[in-house]
């Protein structure tokens, strides 16, 4: 058990006080410790002397799909009995759900279903439906997208025609590609789903609104007349997110009372008339700054998950480099290794703290929208689809980033990472693809420019723009390395690589006769720009947060290394942009590059340390390579047995189509 | 049926011969009719009445591990029958064993098992091995890769001592981390296995050789006495490379007779004595410079499959942009699609060259070897190992680009593109970690630029760095974008730019005492040099076939489209290196990027005929989004439906574990 001592001997080079960093990473004492309670929680929930544990996930990627998801609905079930018997919180039965790591129905039911009616319903459709779904005697979805209808929600088919005669509407699916298509929990488990269609009254279409309705008996779950219920089939990965009914919905004419229409910002009255209501439509975007800062979040959990598995490995392998009949060099050590591992350490540090941030600035939005004051909605819907696109996609790369730094046994499931991955990806693409959102950023970042001149002064994330005169002009004035240290410095280089390749886009744009048309043309580079504004706000708050007041020996100064070797590795990667707007010189780019691998260097003795303080369980973490303990091999060698192959030598299969061709005898084969 | 429509109109559009572009990218009409032949044979074999299509796979992604292996077992005795009552030809066989697309123990047995025994085998040992394995009579492996050892052959444990006494070799695993892992075809299937083992004669350790060791018996396939053999369990993806039984494997001190060893390179004798024979033991670089080129061709056909799939659906999804109610715009004319898009369509078209010149240079290298020329060798071998790592990273990291590009219908299995990636990825890692390959050409070219001051000239693809006085000092003369498309000023750039950042690279070098510790210190900046000068590479390649004759009216000029995009897309992605090092001004990057952007324009109304162009059958993509007649969504609604949870309409699972929930009964169950 000699990697037994080898993590407890990287342990010891921390220089810095690991528990204080747990606090830091969870964002509050209390955070922590709720966290902590819960993931242990899981992690050893097993009531009365039966053997099994309730949450056990490692023969998730063995099974197949009924049984994966019969399985999956016991601990959806069982988890509910244990939120109710130990009287957990709102925020306790949260945490559990997330270190259960499972997608189940739950996820839609408390995450979507209950918020939509919570913001779209009125006081009354509030009474009548919270409380079944609170107690869970609805389970309920969110039936949006359709399978030829998915980023453009005003191109949605699916109708809801107001019949005056019966106070209904009649809800349907007029073509096959206005099938509902994807929502989670919908193929086989809702009775209920909050269902997007486009409101027609007295001929005339109202755009997309919400409705209730109800999906399956209550009685035998069997789908009600009218309704075409499924589950739309195998989804990437072992595991992941099979475990989930991603579902398709027909209707053919269904009827559903007319207070079903969830109708808090409008309504339609008795007699068919459209109206709406003085309650803000902008309240739709106070949704969206809270599903988007839980995504940034969530990013820095999946990324923090891969870096941490691919951090504890990299300490424990070995490869080349014995000298004497050593042993090899450990694969941390390798200068290719740290330069792309550390990196991602230090981007799922940045990802928290940009998402603690965000949090913040949904209290701020939701305070202001409160009292009517919607003048920071466009940056702050700007500033979250932005961070959202950003972290998703950098975790998305990461992970499979850190599956590449494991070697080969990366790609065992019993690595974890390749089911991370696939669980993963979808946040690319869900509540907002990511290149979409770019551009609703790239559009926000145009417009700012275009107000400049009218003397319109930029807030928040953007106000740096109102400096465009010194960024567009100023040097880097970096001379030696240690100069990039600085964060006035740091913050300068990408407020001006902002700024200057944001007035060049504009310089472009404003050649087209048709901005639309030019706006087309020039995306892919408008993406750059909104590319590097998302940067700039997450160095920033990364920044920010260092200017804090943070306890806890040397906890500080690692989180000064890893918001440098974040912000440097960006200017290396795009330095580019960087050279080409003639901010920095080569020389400076080169100086930033030396400071860089300095950086890592003085990461490298606690890299194991800044992984422990996401304080993972080894059953949260899933992975026999990132094992808290560094056993790795003995353990990868005993998982390879339950494998269902080899629950004996000679595998099925083997009397009919090896032996025969072994022994010649295929032509007497039935194949 | 639109969809169907849709694709023909957008075959009208093209602008060349696409039934000569599918013989340019065969690489010859021989080669072109081959495979059509073998790739229609699989796609419709169905011999007799039975109604199942022999080489079906649209359920893979379904099947649970036993069931999926035991069809894959069925599949290649069924092939290897075809094989057989055809009378096929190797190179048929082959592409036969291609389009079945579906790893299995034949891949080992005939690419690694029968190689090694023809390579390194003495003419006694080919004459009594190869005729049992050429009839299939013995399965074999390719041991190798150890638990605890990759990368570092020289590093494996696995011992074979010999013994005087009976003249046999005592094959033993002397720790945990020297069992044999990873081996595909070695946990349940194959009789016998090439074991890479340290030769040990007299006490002396005389490093790693090769030994063919029986591991089951051919009666009843049971594993032999002292040996141990199972699979090690599940690997990313559904489906997928599950299919193979990558095996674990321990030796107990087995034993085998002397004559067992790979005795071409050298031998033992009856006495227990070592000694090199006169082959050139320079015969390995021969095996791996074939082996690498077929990892680059791999690479075009995995990239095209994942393009085809892309380009096809981007012709027929449709998103935003409806005016006045018409159909909304197809997603393959946004600019963002295609930057993202049509730079991969030109790398799979890039590698495939790059492959075809691959075989060239093997033919090259095979004929020098027999008569003795070692000359071009270190070249070769450093052009190879550069190539097998660029696209094998740009391939993988393309497929998962092409998934994201068709949106969340990518995350399907029906897609076909979870697969595709999940297959493919392990590319990156096997015959030499990408990140290990590419530090050897950083060695190759600091090696070359140190031997040019004493004036020995460099060979082909590196023979540039004859001309470095030139292009250290000059500077690109592009003055207007169309400047762009002159191959003269393409190639110039890319050479200016390796050679440049070598040269820097080379310089912080000599700065080190320690050369070994320079070269680890600057290891992240030495891959950037050896990814340049890789590039380039493929950059010439293209180049080198584009003034070849190429027959069939506008094939060339779609060509020299794609070579564009190909060059100037890293060009752009890339800018900081070419900028840094003085070669370009910022204005020439930005005319780079302006002609790219046309560029992409003039590709677009040929994109779907140049996926044709590949001649995949429907069957081979296993694609629902890639369909030839782009009929996606009435059969993404038809393969919902064959998933197994949809066989009823309440799922198992609901009467114990939703039911009780919806009841308020839980308290009750047993979950």
């Amino acid at each position: 058990m000699e990697a037994v001592d080898y993590l407890t001997d990287e342990r010891k080079k921390a220089a810095f006080d690991v528990e204080a960093m747990k606090i830091v990473w969870a964002g509050s004492r209390h955070a922590f410790e709720v966290s902590d309670r819960m993931a242990k929680l899981v992690a050893n929930d097993s009531p009365g002397n039966r053997k099994q544990q309730e949450f056990q996930k490692d023969d998730r990627t063995m099974l197949p799909r009924k049984e994966l998801f019969r399985n999956t609905l016991r601990k959806a079930a069982y988890a509910w009995k244990r939120i109710i018997e130990l009287h957990l919180s709102e925020e306790e039965a949260s945490e559990l759900r997330f270190y259960m790591d499972e997608p189940a129905y739950t996820d839609l039911h408390w995450g979507m279903f209950v918020p939509a009616i919570k913001g779209q319903g009125t006081d009354e459709q509030q009474q009548e439906w919270l409380p079944l779904a609170y107690k869970m005697q609805i389970i309920g979805c969110y039936a949006q997208t359709e399978l030829g209808h998915g980023s453009n929600v005003q191109g949605l088919e699916t109708t809801a025609t107001f019949d005056p005669t019966t106070d209904e509407f009649v809800i349907h699916s007029p073509t096959l590609t206005s099938c509902k298509w994807w929502p989670g929990g919908l193929g086989k488990v809702s009775t209920h789903a909050v269902v997007y269609a486009r409101l027609i009254t007295d001929g005339k279409d109202h755009g997309v609104h919400g409705f209730i309705v109800q999906l399956r008996s209550l009685e035998d779950h069997k789908p009600l007349p009218r309704i075409t219920l499924g589950d739309i089939g195998m989804k990437f990965g072992n595991g992941a997110y099979n475990t989930m009914d991603n579902g398709v919905l027909r209707f053919d004419h269904v009827r559903i009372p007319r207070n079903q229409m969830l109708m808090r910002v409008s309504q339609v009255t008795r007699e068919g008339k459209y109206k709406r209501s003085d309650v803000p439509w902008q309240l739709v975007y106070g949704t969206m700054v809270y599903v988007r800062q839980q995504i940034v979040s969530d990013a820095s959990c999946a990324l923090s998950r891969a870096v941490c598995i691919a951090t504890r490995y990299s300490a424990v392998r070995r490869q080349f480099g014995s000298q004497d009949g050593g042993p090899e060099t450990q694969v941390i050590d390798y200068k290719t290794q740290q330069s792309r591992l550390f990196p991602l350490l230090a981007s799922a540090y940045a990802f928290r703290f940009a998402g603690e941030w965000l949090k913040w600035l949904y209290t701020d939005v939701t305070q202001r929208l409160q009292a009517n004051d919607f003048s920071t909605l466009p940056e702050a819907h700007a500033c979250t689809a932005g961070l959202k696109s950003l972290t998703t996609t950098a975790t998305a790369d990461g992970i499979e980033e850190c599956r590449k730094l494991c070697g080969g046994h990366g790609y065992l499931c019993s690595s974890g990472l390749p089911e991370l991955f696939a669980v993963y990806v979808p946040a690319c693409t869900y509540e907002g693809d990511n290149t979409v959102l770019l551009l609703q950023v790239a559009r926000f970042l145009m417009k700012t420019l275009s107000q400049l001149s009218s003397g319109k002064q930029p807030v928040g994330t953007i106000s740096y723009m109102g400096r465009n005169e010194h960024l567009m002009k100023c040097r880097c004035s970096v001379e030696r390395s240690e100069d990039w240290l600085k964060h006035t410095k740091v913050l300068e280089a990408f407020e001006a690589r902002t700024i200057r390749i944001s007035v060049s886009c504009a310089q472009n744009l404003s050649k087209f006769e048709n901005p639309e048309e030019g706006f087309a043309e020039l995306s892919a580079d408008l993406v750059e720009a909104a590319v590097a504004h998302c940067q700039l706000i997450v160095v920033s708050k990364f920044i920010e947060k260092l200017q804090q007041d943070i306890p806890g020996k040397g906890v500080k100064q690692q989180l000064e290394t890893l918001c440098g070797i974040y912000s440097l590795s960006l200017v290396h990667k795009h330095q580019g942009e960087f050279l080409a707007t003639s901010y920095l010189t080569p020389k400076q780019a080169s100086l930033a590059n030396d400071q860089l691998r300095s950086l890592l260097t003085k990461v490298r003795p606690n890299a194991v340390a800044l992984v422990d303080a996401f304080s993972y369980t080894d059953h949260y973490l899933g992975s026999i390579l990132g094992r808290y303990d560094g056993n790795v091999y003995p353990k990868l060698y005993e998982a390879a047995w339950k494998d269902p192959l080899n629950e004996s030598d000679v595998p099925d299969g083997y009397h009919e189509y090896v032996r025969p061709l072994l022994k010649q005898q295929l032509h007497n084969a039935r194949l």
